[in-house]
């Protein structure tokens, strides 16, 4: 299985690192031989039909921060566009930065990959939270396999677990903490009675909360994750502006203090169903599974006949994220058999 | 499909329930078309190559006790055992009680199904927990699919998360809230204060435990499904004699009240891992994913790619059982595409 990784930040080089891990094991237990054929960043190419070395690579990118400085096989002047066309790969991995205005570079990489009839895995929230419908009816006309777990929680598997696991289940609704840097700040919060632009702060130094956190703490990411649950789990048509929004901005350690007088905590609770869908902070009752500390998302499915069923993980980082892809990969190449 | 269902309690008829809400789905979603053409309870069964009706079958056994007296179709004097030998059908599913003794009659059931190369579906935690390794054998040896996700935390879809969603990833230990009744007994008495015997009482009389709750209270059921995941999940090769047992009946108010002023709460977690097999009362932090009220069961696996993933659902229920049982068959019929 050729593959051709477009963006080459922490998902990217996580993807490589884990190939680096997993190559063999993958050969004896899957039967699957994967190559990374080409790499694309910001400054060029890494290109090598017969296969790149993945920890060269990372070792590359670290060292000079251009995957183009790649020995003998790095090239210059390239978009990611024009290696699609003239490598020869079988699947895209698209791990560009995520744009929410109109999803590019990303979108323009998946649909030329998809037109081509390669399949498709990535990570990037910005083309599935503005055109879904666009992207899978490309893939289904295109007989391309369109996969996309790491968009969504990172290594909280969620997505192939609605589709796989609760096969038979109807799943009429998904409510989750989709974003670890809020429930930090949240819970910090909570523990030591700080005020959030403190919090926020603190979340900063420790690079939890980005330098730019304004798409995490006013709830815009968590509304992404909703937009591609609705689609992908609930088989809605909907993207980013059908989505309320509110974040976490607002909320003092007075509300946060009041709520657990009575045995509640506030977190930003994402909710898509057929009637709602909204990104809001929420009281949540201690002993649920929503009352988790830390960085971690989770979400709940409620379905017709398992009831409410709930899976949590890291929601960010770049090996766990890469796992999320791997077991994509894998399931690619098993659908492939 | 034509299914065998041996032992018609709560879960076998959560499973002809699941058949009758389900069946016109799965013929257009998945090309399935399911049909019961026995069923087996201690008064005998029901039979008909043609398939039994789902719904007059729950009225038979609700309405006299007894599946012998479906219309027509019903027989005594036979056993689970002739059925299987003079039945055509392609796939067991065995819902009779558990026994941790010698796992009979299931344990020759699930065999005589194997060696006549039927796949097998099961809830049944006995065989699983006696004598893993000899059902996988005949399983391998006879070319039969052999699922069992619904023998641990009814509609908490551990296994089949483990080998299907989390792929790519090597898992190291389970641990989890494996049983329902200690956990409503434990948060019941971390809520009110109540000492243990009252508590079970109430629980009781709720029909939350058992008339006789010895296996549940003492450990024993989170020991079975400690034994099945570390077989299953961990590739390990253990039964119920391997696994260290501490139940909740010696836990008092007091020491709940100690833990919780320090931020704890006392659970009961089972663990397996390649150096530990054990069930016991353990301290849990609040805010982690473990610290869940009621009758939920939570399990965390830890993954070298993914980090620590968890999943909670409904331990236990008729339908939400069946629901695994349902998710298995589906998995089987896929495979068989």
């Amino acid at each position: 299985m050729k593959l051709c990784i477009i963006g080459f930040g922490a998902v990217g080089k996580g993807v490589s690192r884990v190939i680096s891990m997993k190559k063999e094991i993958l050969k004896e237990k899957y039967g699957l031989d994967i190559s990374v054929v080409a790499v694309t960043d910001r400054s060029g190419a890494a290109i090598n039909p017969d296969g790149l070395d993945t920890d060269l690579l990372i070792e590359t990118k670290e060292k000079t921060g251009k995957i183009s400085e790649y020995p003998e096989y790095g090239v210059t002047d390239v978009t990611g566009i024009h290696v699609l066309n003239q490598v020869d790969y079988d699947c895209l991995i698209e791990v560009t930065p995520t744009n929410i205005d109109d999803g590019e570079p990303a979108k323009s990489h998946i649909l030329t990959a998809m037109n081509d009839g390669k399949d498709v895995v990535t990570s990037n929230k910005g083309p599935l939270s503005l055109c879904f419908s666009e992207l899978i009816e490309a893939a289904n006309s295109n007989n391309s396999i369109f996969k996309y777990e790491a968009s969504v929680g990172g290594a909280m598997p969620i997505i192939n677990f609605a589709h796989e696991t609760l096969a038979g289940n109807e799943i009429s609704s998904v409510q989750g903490i989709l974003n670890g840097t809020c429930n930090y700040i949240l819970s910090r919060m909570a523990n030591e009675g700080s005020p959030y632009g403190q919090t926020l702060n603190e979340a900063q130094e420790l690079g939890i909360a980005e330098t730019d956190p304004y798409q995490d703490v006013e709830g815009i990411d968590a509304a992404c994750k909703i937009v591609i649950l609705a689609n992908s789990v609930l088989n809605m048509n909907v993207s980013l502006k059908d989505v309320q929004i509110e974040g976490i901005s607002r909320i003092t350690p007075e509300s946060i203090s009041l709520a657990k007088k009575e045995g509640f905590l506030i977190k930003l609770i994402g909710e898509a169903s057929h009637n709602n869908l909204e990104v809001s902070p929420r009281l949540v009752r201690e002993g649920s599974p929503f009352a988790v500390d830390g960085t971690l998302n989770v979400a709940t499915l409620r379905t017709d006949l398992a009831d409410d069923v709930t899976v949590a993980g890291k929601g960010a980082g770049s090996i766990e994220t890469a796992s999320a892809i791997l077991s994509d990969i894998i399931s690619i190449w098993k659908s492939s058999l």
